[in-house]
């Protein structure tokens, strides 16, 4: 499926796998056993993972009968049903005036607590790499030379021989068969799939997230496309939106067509999502849009070949201990 | 102070005006007179202005005394202090399990009230302008071509005779000399102040936005760079890095430059942000790296003036209305 392999440190990774609704009988499953868990009280607190006030959430690390466990809070979206919200505005909810200046007045309003639930997910027992995963981690800035590419990014992506198989799987009709939105099979070296992303649900028209992924093999990323590409390029550009609009109703004008660099695998793929949706993955230091893409290479066809390109790098990233010896010294 | 004129629909808006702590006399304050507001009781909501589910806000519109109100509700983010996390973790916190699967459980936890408050700001009475200012807009994407920026874009900048008088009271110290973090006075073409941008509060380094203004007065944006600027923006890269590096002890590996278009206001500057801040405006359709811009003019001096430009516009937006009757047609 779709960015299956892309990495993101969010609690919805936990939704995308889908749990089912049934109880195990592994004693080792939650907190408190085979019955549910009522509260935190297991819950041995021992260091703050993450948090971000922007989206509000809290990644905790802490200990269980000497086993890790990772919680992860999260305040919940308001809820836009009328009822709900008026009694968030009934005399239950109190107000303590914070500042109060001309016609702006800010207060800190406490709400019934039932009204006012936290998503909390549980991970028990953790292994080191959910820590990791939802640890905290440093950020850097890459300035990608070509003489960087060839010397230490492409051994990279050579030496760990990412499997796309997955990839091949859905081109070749042997998975996902069902979720294909499109096909453009004109020719081997202009055709491409196109289906939705992992992270839409195909409902929310505003959240509309879908992959084109080409036919042809072998090109790894933006870096090998040159003038050769461009009947491609031009392919997707021009039938994604038809199909889009075709299928979905939504225009060009409501659309955001990009290739990630790096991507989050190395067969080239094309992202449509729709503009309200902020989509991780849209910064200036990670998204090409396909119409410069196209431009770029119609002005110098080995503009992504010579080009300096900015990325950025955890400190987790096997890439990153790679540059740590070269690059970043 | 920089971009003071950058157009957000959001809370921190408010905050941004910096109210002072004092109570005035004027009756119209509040919705309840002189004294504080303790509850929304005098409110009468109508309608949902906006909402987002990643960041947890609530905007709504409603009336008091026949008066329009404006509330905004932001959940706040949790706080990471020690006590306060292990006050959340208390029995006094209660689960309630709502999917088990393998090691992963998710569960809705009713924390209580006073662990949990909700920011709100209440704008009354409010203005016409408010409710648009925080009403959900519509917004299209625009591929700007060279034709599409000189027959409507540049026309539109012109006629609104966007002042940046503010700006140049900046560079000729008349203000905010006090909160100059740089400045390069070398020469009139290259030089350039650097200053704190209105969003951060100088303290938290993760946080950390600074802006550098051209000393140059008529660069009205991107478009108008060629190879006559390049001394210009490679000296503003090299000498605001290293100050940024010497002030706040943050290197280039943790930076991000950039330059917006469309820009908020029509006067060449230049963002510098920490590669931690989710800026506002660091999307792909919005920012463009300095390093990038630096090294397109380098491969053609006209590149800025024949490109193909992407950005989104808001259906309140004043060029929106212009590019009605002839782009979006």
């Amino acid at each position: 499926m779709a960015s299956k392999n892309e990495s993101r440190t969010h609690v919805d990774d936990v939704q995308a796998k889908k749990p089912k609704l049934e109880i195990s009988d592994n004693e080792a499953l939650d907190l408190t056993g085979k019955s549910s868990l009522k509260s935190f009280k297991a819950f041995d607190f021992t260091e703050v993972l993450n948090e971000d006030a922007k989206q509000k959430f809290l990644f905790l690390h802490g200990k269980s009968e000497n086993k890790d466990a990772v919680v992860l809070l999260e305040k919940t979206p308001f809820s836009t049903d009328i009822n709900t919200i008026k009694k968030i505005l009934s005399s239950e909810t109190h107000l303590k005036e914070t500042l109060k200046n001309d016609i702006y007045g800010t207060y800190e309003a406490t709400i019934p607590a039932e009204l006012n639930s936290v998503k909390a997910t549980v991970i028990y027992p953790a292994t080191e790499k959910h820590i990791t995963k939802y640890k905290e981690q440093e950020m850097f800035v890459v300035y990608e030379t070509e003489d960087l590419y060839n010397s230490v990014t492409l051994p990279h992506i050579e030496s760990q021989k990412f499997s796309v198989q997955w990839v091949y799987n859905i081109l070749d009709k042997k998975c996902e068969s069902d979720r294909i939105v499109f096909e453009d099979c004109s020719s081997e070296d202009t055709g491409f799939i196109l289906l939705p992303d992992m992270k839409w649900d195909r409902k929310d028209i505003n959240s509309l997230y879908l992959q084109a992924i080409v036919h042809k093999h072998g090109i790894k990323s933006l870096r090998d496309l040159d003038q050769s590409h461009l009947p491609l390029l031009k392919n997707i550009l021009k039938k994604s939106l038809e199909a889009v609009k075709e299928k979905f109703g939504v225009s060009k004008d409501k659309l955001r067509v990009y290739i990630h660099y790096l991507p989050s695998y190395y067969h080239l793929h094309v992202h449509i999502t729709h503009v309200k949706l902020e989509a991780p993955g849209f910064e200036a230091d990670h998204a090409h849009l396909l119409s410069d893409v196209i431009e770029n290479i119609e002005l110098c066809s080995d503009y992504y070949k010579q080009r300096t390109l900015t990325y950025k790098v955890r400190e987790q990233d096997e890439l990153y201990k790679r540059l740590k010896d070269t690059y970043f010294c």
